[in-house]
């Protein structure tokens, strides 16, 4: 199943997607099955596409695209997951899972801004594949741990480099306002291979592939991540885990390439979707 | 104003400190202002007192003590903020604040138990003082920023030091289920000096004193870090700025001290109040 979250004249969409087209509720509909949040926690995804399949037909080109989820309890970002993004930033490539938080409340949706900040500009890109926690658990065995996914989304993980590596620990470099995007589609686990492994990953600067590798060559697979990420915290349905990017990213490249006002950045996961952002300047 | 929160027989209370007693509602009185994760984001702090001055006399020992605030958008750690800790932790001292992240769900109340977990042995304590958002705000001049904080509460940062030190980035060891603690009081900023200076912090297991400073040892003052951590991200009420440990950890210590089940945990800061904890095994 696929999902998508939207807005239109003021009020809050889902649509869901038939073979064919996008059909959809907004939110005053008798029959909304509430937000993607409430989807992942209830985990009703078969009542909630019934309901979306007595909606009307979604113009994704009429309507505003909106994050697919707002409230995720943590968003669990993995660095250094690919072996060779490791090599090309100069760090060793960690024998468990390196992460880092970033908050919801600096992503913005597919097609909104993302936005230079004044202070930097080192601002660059970081196409990243991402799991949706669909159930509870910690410690979770590697081998029933993508019982716990319910399915996949796109991340551009957007970093003020400078900021980034100011101090020894992330955070304050990744989490600038407005400088990360997530969506547009959030596909259910059943849609892909399973741990949604084996999948192209491209990340596009104005149409020129920057990053271009295959969910196969994550360090960490996802079932892996959630093993061992559960190992302490319990993880809850709705909790994001975004699993690292791969060698291609701008300040690694000589000369570098980052992101400037007027840009276009699209990362696309195949089976998954596109997601697309331009990048404009601090007002 | 001093605020507390409790529950009582299934029922979430509130308290409110007069010069002799606490007064408190239930959340099912008329007159209940909301808890102070709501009282917080409107910034109502005189009438929830006044409401709650209509409430009837709690004995602390009687009411189970919950934490102050559950549901901050953003809890901002600070690490090596006092020149002491970062020298006996073998770390340089950052020229910028140094920002990890806990997340609400792993904190325990004043009373609660922290939980030592069973992968590791390496569970250590951390007082700090906690300054609480009441005032959005981005890029915030350092003259204003404790215009942005509406009071102090205090934080046993509990660590689980093998694991945050297993990668560069300390996330998974700072993030254990119900490792770390907060509360008991919400105090605002009036009742306490500007920027919470000169306050004595104390950090006591099992009566013995192990950490013993003062805020005015702090690298970067509350109002540098509300400064600093506002360079990219808007900070919103609710947000939590937990401002760093002074020296005198426990694995820092020859030989080391680490929290093992029986213990007692006790960080008390000087008019702000006493946060107490027992540790007790995972089961």
């Amino acid at each position: 199943m696929r999902f998508l979250s939207f807005s239109a004249r003021g009020q809050r969409g889902l649509a869901y997607k038939t073979q064919t087209t996008w059909l959809g509720l907004m939110e005053d509909a008798a029959r909304w099955p509430g937000d993607l949040d409430d989807i992942v926690r209830s985990g009703d995804y078969v009542a909630a596409a019934e309901a979306l399949k007595t909606g009307k037909p979604i113009d994704l080109e009429q309507v505003t695209c909106e994050l697919p989820f707002r409230r995720a309890g943590k968003v669990l970002c993995v660095g250094l997951n690919y072996a060779d993004h490791a090599s090309e930033s100069n760090m060793v490539l960690p024998e468990f899972p390196t992460v880092f938080v970033r908050f919801n409340s600096n992503l913005v949706s597919h097609n909104a801004d993302l936005v230079q900040p004044k202070v930097s500009a080192m601002f660059d890109y970081e196409g990243e594949l991402v799991a949706v926690i669909g159930k509870a658990g910690r410690a979770i065995p590697i081998d029933s741990a993508l019982d716990h996914v319910a399915g996949y989304t796109i991340f551009n993980d957007g970093s003020i480099r400078d900021y980034q590596l100011r101090t020894t620990q992330w955070t304050i470099g990744k989490n600038f306002d407005n400088t990360g995007s997530m969506g547009p589609e959030f596909v259910t686990s059943d849609e892909v291979p399973a741990g949604a492994k084996g999948l192209r990953l491209q990340t596009r600067l104005n149409g020129e592939v920057l990053q271009d590798a295959n969910t196969d060559l994550l360090v960490f697979s996802i079932a892996d991540l959630v093993s061992k990420l559960s190992i302490g915290m319990t993880l809850e349905p709705g909790d994001l885990i975004v699993s690292g990017t791969p060698s291609g990213v701008g300040f690694a490249r000589d000369p570098k390439i980052l992101m400037r006002p007027g840009d276009v950045c699209e990362v696309e996961i195949e089976k998954i979707g596109l997601l697309r952002n331009a990048v404009v300047a601090e007002a």
